[in-house]
């Protein structure tokens, strides 16, 4: 087993669903993250919060194996993302991004994080992604996020993290975009050649694309009767993917197949409830069952 | 091994998408439903061409499982449509249907027909689906196909055709349509309801979702670099489930599953090229080599 660092997001969202509304509750992909990759491994989070975020919000990580020492706290207010969405759940509108303390934020890894073997870099500015990076001493597993904003907005910073990641981790409109390829397969190797090996490609309700040596791995999501709330789903996906990567022994194919799978299980849980509050309550037991769920869903013999 | 017996549209298609355009090319439901079936069992054809329809087009059944001996030939044109895809072939236009002789056609099944145990109703008027299940005398396995037209247009006698099959084979859309609930879950709970025991929804670039006692199957599409044309592939899929199904011995859940592999595999070669020809040269070889793909697509050892 080895630990996990991640620098990315932590935040107060406040968002609406068609079945519900919740203000001001915590939330950031490095949250997500770092809750979700805490059920297989230590997790190192990297990440910056205001004065407003106190010892009540801080409990999302308390009696978790997520090490705080590299979340600074700083004057200001924290990140605040307020959002909408349509009523089937498949787009969503922005009401707004308040950076606040990430509009400052320079990361600074404390002296115990800087071995860590396995990093995640979610979605941030590309230049902060490097900036961690660049600190931390000899990654064995690297893996990253990104978003429409940072292709467009950020091209030559983001190509150089691509340059330096072993995996992507991204939907398919952003695989589209970033390759400029409308096809997957031909985006997903127009994106290996930028430098991830390995690509995996969210597809939300219909679950997740992996290239492998030939052909692909294919995970389908589970067809889930209530969603309440699909925020966190993308990164409560890569936190259980990592995590489950770094609590093996080696990366091999069979492990990172199977850490989809983790991934994916992870990610049906969190839409169950709004923001955080089912991953806060799930068992070890609850989450064997849906691995179970999940090869069940899939599974056939040969023909 | 059973024999299977359908009844649908044979027609000539013409069609655009973004690789190319046919015209007046063989196609039709209940000819890509009998190509595909029969590379797997014996397929008893019911439907009606015009006298346009030579020997030249009656060589897609050339050679094939498919017995002729319901195949009307009457005076007039045969069904003809014309369809143009969008660029990213996820949505297409009907330039025309012109019906013809499908507008006055009386199924009548051939007296070597009607022990038939496993029928297969493509997409026709219900009223004509009915009449031919009225033909059969003791079918063991029934299933059929249906469209947004029927859906709206005669929802009763469509009602009375869900009370007599086992399986209905439906795209995402219809399911919803159907229902009217936009959760595919509880669309699948409403459809079941209405009779068939089996739901199978397709979801094209996505793959086919299966209900089963407990939860559901899911199998995902192969990733395809090139699609040259999607015409017919839910019919290639629906003719590889329903021939694996009648030549198993016994329909038993785990030979549903495989039915399902076994039409994806199918439906993933049909749109390779135009129309039936990627079908109609398609060997038993490469068919068993992309079942062995699909089974590496998508399996993983327990976690």
């Amino acid at each position: 087993m080895h630990p996990i660092l991640t620098v990315g997001s932590v935040a107060f969202d406040s968002l609406k669903t068609p079945f519900g509304e919740r203000s001001r509750i915590v939330g950031g992909a490095a949250t997500y993250f770092s809750v979700a990759a805490s059920f297989f491994t230590d997790v190192r989070l990297v990440a910056v919060v205001g004065e407003d975020f106190g010892e009540t919000e801080m409990e999302v990580f308390g009696g978790r194996r997520v090490d705080l020492a590299g979340l600074q706290r700083v004057d200001g207010e924290t990140f605040r993302w307020k959002g909408e969405y349509s009523s089937d759940l498949n787009s969503r509108e922005t009401i707004y991004t308040h950076l606040n303390v990430f509009e400052s934020f320079q990361p600074t890894l404390p002296e115990s994080y800087r071995p860590t073997p396995f990093v995640f870099l979610a979605n941030i500015h590309p230049a902060l992604q490097l900036d961690v990076l660049d600190q931390v001493e000899a990654p064995r597993f690297v893996a990253s996020d990104t978003m429409n904003f940072w292709i467009e907005g950020t091209p030559d910073e983001l190509r150089k993290v691509l340059t330096r990641v072993d995996a992507l981790v991204i939907n398919d409109e952003e695989a589209r975009q970033l390759s400029g390829e409308a096809n997957l397969v031909k985006a997903a190797r127009a994106i290996q050649g930028m430098g991830p090996k390995l690509l995996i490609i969210k597809r939300g309700e219909y679950g997740v694309l992996m290239t492998r040596e030939e052909g692909f791995f294919a995970a389908p999501a589970m067809p889930l009767e209530d969603v309440a709330d699909p925020t966190g789903a993308g990164d409560t996906f890569a936190g259980g993917f990592m995590g489950y990567l770094a609590s093996a022994d080696e990366v091999t194919e069979a492990v990172v197949i199977r850490a989809i799978i983790a991934g994916s299980a992870l990610a049906s849980f969190a839409v169950e409830d709004f923001g955080l509050d089912r991953l806060l309550r799930l068992t070890p037991e609850e989450l064997q069952s849906r691995f179970d769920y999940f090869k069940r869903l899939t599974h056939f013999e040969a023909l």
